[in-house]
């Protein structure tokens, strides 16, 4: 029941995939942990350089001889005026104090043209280190990207949130596409339809979709456990892609005090908010959350906003104080676990085999 | 595997209920033709008046010999002021006049204390006709009232939206828990959770809510066919309860366009709307929620925005306009059916025996 033509496809034991997290969290251990304990690890590079993602590809190698993949942020143009960084600015002046953030640190605002060289260096380096799966978040890549990676045999997953996004990712040739739920922690990974209209829980959303594509669908959002990953497969995935129960593993590069703040919430406690990076995202709601995000107010689109609040997360989690992190987390945080991946892995398998029984 | 303890105790074949939708949904037609199929028919008596209901429910007896419930609205204390209503009538008078409803009707603003007087005739008829049994929407009733209901032998079913609100119910008394989605449609049933914070999708709602209630839980939202009921099985639900998915059954009372609008939806067409009746809940976007909704506009409380609107949704669907008419629905339209009520549950049971196979 556990084995399908994406298990196959992909060459993993069980249609577990683990989601690729950025900002550190997807360190070689935890992606390598879930690679040999039967899943596809996979390493979060969306905020990665060329040479950085190169060095833990390498570094995941020495660990594991199993299949493993690569994320990619696909980069969006978008228009920021000085205004608006301006405003952003003022806002952010006195949580960068309360954090003792007092030297204005020159704001490097990203650049979409440099976003798009450092994403086509990232797609050599997955075709040099023949990198067998490779999945996109925030939209599809170029026609000429696809053909250059399917050339290589290279799997490519595509991610949706709605039935539209799913059709446009099968069309466009990714080999199984990735269904992320409105329960889902993170960044929102819509692309075509409008963020409000894009948060579909699973239950609607993976039948929709396994209705109306040919590719293998992948679930994401909210699934922590044997019991999430049976009921996903009988709406019609054949995987999923679990980020939230990976985070609070022992393996995982999250903070110390981001891992508690999942362990000990509840699920009425996760908020979208764009405050972090001009983004909607899914996290615990927390101080600079309700500092920042008030009716009717805007931000930076993303990257820049991204960019802006960088030095307040990276003092926030420095300083041990969790009120300026983004704790991001899907909606099941009391089935969150801290464990080690191998241990997760096996009580997932364990408790499908025993409710199918 | 789809019998349990939930089906023992309400005596039905399979863990189906049908969802009481109110507003002349549930025909009688409807309620009896779910439970002579083996699920359990609700009439949504949440609008009715006593003497309607009493009506509704001999109709309901002269179809079926089966067991079937009722639903009720717990009344809730509410605040409004005149400005509130005038402000509220200013921006409904534009399209009262599209629908010639020039006519000022003398408006009956709702009263608390009728509507706990009603609630309590209404009680006083689930005891006389022996109905087996009761479920309750925007919170639970009274110790009084569920301690009578309790010595007639009557079952009672909460509506939660979070594991606070499941936990309440089970502290309260009541004999299982309806938990709802956020893929739900029609209003949310959150009664101690605010709005916000109460959506939250079933594949983390359920698993959550069972591990910390000991009463057997009723999925709802979005479940439409037997990949969603097994599913709702594996997640820990004992049952399912379904509405939209009766709603476009041949025997339900939904205007014809309001099916249609249904048969033809897509899953991201579904939008959250307070300006119907105060309460939010979801529905297809249309003329009324586009010209309505505008951000930070606030509406008077249900119940009061809600008879405010009772022409306008009248005058639309006599009109057969289905522009100012409340489309509710959950987020799987792309899976609803025109059918009869037999067709749709063996087709459910059929689904769900061929998955588990």
């Amino acid at each position: 029941m556990l084995k399908n033509e994406l298990t196959e496809l992909l060459n993993i034991e069980y249609p577990i995939v683990q989601a690729p997290m950025a900002g550190g969290i997807t360190t070689s251990q935890l992606v390598s942990g879930v690679s040999n304990s039967g899943g596809l690890g996979m390493v979060g590079a969306g905020y990665l350089a060329p040479d950085a993602m190169q060095e833990q590809i390498r570094e995941v190698k020495l660990l594991t001889t199993k299949n493993f993949g690569i994320n990619l942020f696909v980069p969006n143009e978008f228009q920021v005026t000085q205004d608006e960084i301006d405003s952003a600015e003022k806002k952010l002046k006195p949580i960068r104090e309360q954090l003792n953030l007092h030297k204005e640190q020159q704001l490097k605002i990203p650049d979409y043209r440099q976003h798009a060289e450092t994403f086509n260096d990232l797609i050599k380096i997955v075709i040099e280190e023949e990198i067998p799966v490779c999945s996109f978040t925030f939209g599809l890549p170029s026609k000429e990207v696809i053909s250059e990676l399917k050339a290589n045999n290279i799997i490519l997953l595509g991610t949706a949130t709605t039935v539209r996004e799913a059709i446009e990712a099968e069309n466009s040739g990714m080999d199984a596409v990735v269904v992320q739920g409105s329960e889902a922690g993170g960044h929102r990974g819509n692309f075509i339809s409008r963020d409000k209209d894009s948060l579909i829980g699973l239950m609607s959303l993976i039948p929709q979709v396994a209705d109306n594509v040919r590719i293998p669908v992948i679930a994401a959002g909210g699934i922590m456990d044997g019991r999430g990953l049976l009921a996903s497969l009988c709406l019609g995935a054949k995987a999923v892609q679990m980020g939230t129960a990976f985070l609070t593993c022992t393996e995982s590069g999250a903070h110390q005090l981001y891992k508690q703040a999942i362990l000990s919430a509840g699920e009425d406690e996760m908020v979208l908010t764009n405050a972090f990076s001009g983004k909607w995202a899914r996290g615990i709601k927390n101080r600079f959350i309700e500092e920042m995000q008030e009716e009717g107010v805007s931000f930076p689109e993303f990257p820049v906003q991204n960019a802006l609040t960088q030095p307040i997360r990276k003092a926030s989690s420095a300083q041990n104080n969790p009120e300026y992190m983004s704790l991001w987390s899907g909606q099941s945080p009391r089935l969150a676990r801290n464990q080690s991946v191998e241990e997760l892995i096996n009580n997932i398998i364990h408790d499908a085999e025993r409710i199918n029984r």
